[in-house]
């Protein structure tokens, strides 16, 4: 993609309201818009970002069974009365027909899903079923003030799975908390699994992913010596005491953003809607439900309240725009060619034409934070200059070892 | 993909409410499910078809130079306020927050794009600039009676252009136009570039892009010897006169439903929200403003209108779910061995592993209407029998001549 395309280019002045890094990184980047209050608009850069981001996510649930769906967004009054959520849900944004037929905006899909696996599930053959989507969500927030953290609007990949067993259950949800650690450790993450409360239908505990971040919403005590972690909001223990757990480290109080979240729903759900499944003999049971969220949005903020210095962001290599940052001082006929040459490599090229200062270019260029840059000017010759986005020193490579070194890096492609 | 997966394996009964082609079959081939009249749930067949549809678009808006975004849903009222929607569209669903704010959800995005490119263009070095999405759109129609013909929620790649000149717009308008006819022909749609009003807030002609079909909502005049067509609604001939743009051919009245259109804005929207550019000498200028719509769900819809047999679904080869249906009626190891060959050379395979009757499985694959056909049977041996959705004979090949044709049918893969 060329920069000489209005669409894609940062800026410098620091947006209003950008009161989070997240916020304000994005915007200058040239990821994101604000439409109003926790209601963003993504750019050319930042739809690529939430993409990849997406697609992390996706290659994790399809290796564990799970099948992607697409459920809507605005659902009948119905199925939340049939909940209890029509009326106990605060966040649950209303809206009538011109007819006076009620409406809900999905802030989950529980109230969807169940219904609709109703139809899918007969017998214990048909277990178990995991069905996910990646899709938007509305919540009716008092304050949206943390950037993409917290969305009236947002996006998140929700999974929806349905057992014979409790035993089964128990097994699939290791599988999911396994897939989640592994997508975590793909987008450079490290999660911590958090003990918390069940949410508003369960006396059960939940687990939430949480990465720790001073922009983080949530207070949590983690032990320095082995995994326990819990939310402050349901820990009998304090920080600074010793671990419940392994009874040898400290607890630590810190802040934490909630990326995913685990809820063991049993049959409240399947309750409601009346699904039941037949054993072997015939019988009539609910089967055990679980669901499991992931903020897809609120990934791309946690990641660059993560990764940025006072220069821009610096992304994870998986979840990059671009591979590369092709900077063309010159704009001379090296750039096109170098820039054609990559593309034919099928790596990812983000090409600054643009007839700008080199020192804006480079500013542009940190503000971005694609890992890789090449630059062109007249000391490079037929070469190119290699640089990372978090080193300073950087080197004159030929142009075949750089696309080497680029393959290299994101995995041969 | 397996079928003994109980969210992709069709039903019999037809569903209630299917009075169209597409919503009966759809259902019943086990793409969709109807949540309410106009809004429908993608189930993983149906979300395959879906992003088949959408890639075969995004990769012409690609081409012709356009940029994607992603638009929120939930508008702020303000928006529809300044260009006059609020009070003059009847079918746009209004939504007020727990603090009595008033929003819109998007019917179409003119409200929010417009002031968008109004931060990203400052001078006539900025355009022409074309963004686009692929996004979901809400309407609070009276009646949706039309399976995914008319949605109250439904998806669509909405193309927004601005220009210097309405020269430069109508070279643009050129250029969608014949990427619209190279999409139409790669999902093997005839469409007709028909005349149609403006719109509310336009004097100008529009052209809509209509596909025949009995399931049509619209009725239109085309010319049996030449291009000329014009929606009925402001056609000042009648069927069965002589064309007044070729003066040659007859006039033929027919039902159609409306894939594509193509507005010219004119200076409505940028004048609403004060979008100027600068020329060379610093003057200020409006641009002239094109939209550029396509209903990706309501393409799946037509598809069915169009290429079905009484037994089911005939999908066109591009955007199929999947490259082949693998039906193993002993269900031995040859099917599994097959299976795996097959998605090591990167073909897509739906593969029937049930434990059903010959029957059931060939009259599940009808409905479904994947184009190839593979059955693996005693008689088969080390080969397999090779049948085309749409012809009624087959014949047994070996297995590496199978995977020849399959590569050669879908265009090396």
């Amino acid at each position: 993609m060329k920069m000489t395309n209005s669409a894609i280019i940062p800026i410098r002045k620091p947006p209003k309201g950008g009161e989070t890094v997240n916020h304000r990184l994005l915007v200058q980047g040239g990821f994101v818009r604000q439409l109003m209050a926790g209601v963003y608009i993504y750019l050319p850069l930042g739809l690529r970002v939430l993409d990849k981001i997406r697609q992390v996510i996706r290659a994790e649930m399809n290796t564990i069974g799970g099948q992607e769906i697409l459920m809507p967004l605005l659902h009948p009054a119905k199925n939340w009365k049939t909940t209890g959520g029509w009326d106990n849900i605060d966040v649950l944004f209303k809206l009538k027909s011109r007819t006076g037929k009620d409406f809900a905006l999905g802030q989950s899909h529980e109230e969807i899903v169940t219904p609709l696996a109703k139809e899918l599930i007969r017998s214990y053959r048909d277990l178990p079923l995991a069905l996910y989507q990646i899709h938007w969500k509305f919540r009716d927030e008092l304050r949206s003030k943390s950037g993409l953290l917290r969305g009236r609007e947002f996006e998140m990949k929700d999974l929806y799975s349905f057992h014979a067993s409790q035993r089964d259950f128990e097994k699939f949800y290791k599988e999911v908390k396994n897939a989640y650690l592994k997508a975590f450790k793909k987008v450079e993450l490290e999660a911590k699994v958090t003990e918390a409360s069940g949410g508003g239908f369960s006396e059960k505990i939940s687990y939430e992913f949480m990465v720790t971040t001073d922009a983080g919403e949530d207070d949590i005590l983690y032990c320095d010596a082995c995994e326990f972690c819990i939310n402050l909001e349901i820990a009998k223990v304090k920080a600074g005491s010793t671990c419940p757990k392994c009874t040898q480290g400290k607890l630590n109080k810190a802040k934490a953003a909630e990326v995913g979240n685990i809820f063991d729903l049993g049959q409240k759900y399947v309750k409601d809607f009346g699904l039941e499944y037949r054993d072997e003999q015939g019988k009539a049971h609910y089967p055990i439900m679980g669901c499991y969220g992931w903020g897809t949005t609120r990934t791309m903020a946690v990641l660059v309240e993560k990764f940025h210095d006072d220069k821009g962001i610096i992304w994870p290599k998986s979840v990059s725009p671009y591979h590369v940052h092709l900077i063309d001082i010159n704009q001379g006929q090296q750039g096109e060619l170098i820039y054609n040459r990559l593309q034919n490599e099928n790596i990812e090229v983000l090409w600054d034409d643009r007839s700008k200062a080199a020192g804006v270019k480079f500013a542009d260029a940190d503000l971005i934070g694609i890992p890789v840059r090449l630059i062109v000017s007249e000391k490079t010759k037929t070469n190119v200059e290699w640089k990372r986005r978090m080193e300073t020193t950087s080197e004159i490579i030929d142009i075949s070892s750089s696309i080497d070194r680029i393959k290299q890096l994101y995995n041969q492609l």
